[in-house]
């Protein structure tokens, strides 16, 4: 009803966040100015707060508000292990899966030249300087399985192959509880041929 | 990897988005702070200055930052024709669809007791005062097809019947461009027994 002005603004600023469309966008702008005015003003500050204090963790470059992040500053945790992951939520999800209990470097994002991203962007300089210095037993490769995410992990392979390190991917094969029949051909492929005996 | 603190404070407050579940605020939250900052401020501040600034239409009480919304204050729009609608969004949805060239009444809710919404939070009120000083011809109530919209729209029929004033409700059956086979009962059988003469 108002194409114009401030309800349209919000409803534009709104589709920046990830797998919101023009209508999501716009129900979540009636939604927050008719029924949750409060919660729309905590999520404006919480998100003003977050973007004036949160920056990298020094060591391991995900996103933390501290200097060092939690797992950084950890004195329990193996710094011997560490473990390369594209992003922060992935580094998360693997603390939280696994009991992991080495430490981690993000590298928010993958090597993608023709973005413009390369190992500068990635920070493999920091990554580099551990691996020669940092008393590093093993590597674990966590990086995703699409074309940039490999190139990544084979240009981190060559990084460390020179240094006394173990260097470890994760594991392909079939996802627990999938079923065959559901299941993507590369996958199946990948399962079958890196069968084991039992 | 940080469980606590102002990224945790920023997930949990973009659950307060209508149909953001913990996954995908965990992802927003680190979209925004990675990839979208400039994106996320914007955000932000377009969401304060809405909440600051856009009110309810004295008239037709639909979300506008002016007094009087776009559509109320158009000289053009016939003020005899009133369309009753529950939210901004479906008299948004009418207006761009139709070609109405009437006005709304947005009542921001339906008539739910269980919930402590009565005739005076839809401001029915407002309502009563313009069907019977209004010069209104014509009502059409366009509530949706639930047990409250339809309460609220025998609410308001009744309050509407005394006057000497047109009244109407959409016509429902089959959606353009649906098929038999996946069409819910109801509306097939509303479709079959108001079936036309062609």
């Amino acid at each position: 009803m108002e194409p114009q002005g401030l309800l349209a603004r919000m409803t534009r600023a709104l589709r920046c966040l990830p797998g919101v469309g023009p209508k999501s966008a716009q129900r979540m702008t009636f939604y927050l100015l008719q029924r949750d005015r409060e919660g729309a003003r905590q999520l404006a500050l919480a998100v003003l707060e977050a973007l004036d204090k949160v920056g990298h963790c020094v060591e391991c470059r995900t996103l933390t508000e501290a200097e060092r992040c939690a797992i950084c500053s950890d004195p329990r945790r193996e710094r011997s292990l560490l473990c390369v992951v594209e992003t922060p939520a992935e580094a998360e999800a693997i603390n939280e899966a696994t009991g992991f209990k080495g430490v981690f470097f993000v590298l928010n994002g993958r090597l993608s030249p023709l973005d413009g991203i390369g190992p500068m962007e990635l920070r493999l300089d920091l990554l580099e300087a551990r691996l020669r210095f940092g008393d590093i037993r093993e590597i674990i490769l966590a990086t995703n399985t699409t074309v940039e995410g490999e190139a990544t992990a084979h240009y981190i392979h060559d990084m460390a192959r020179d240094q006394q390190i173990t260097i470890s991917k994760l594991a392909y094969g079939m996802p627990l509880g999938g079923e065959l029949e559901y299941i993507d051909g590369a996958t199946l492929s990948h399962a079958f041929h890196g069968r084991k005996n039992v």
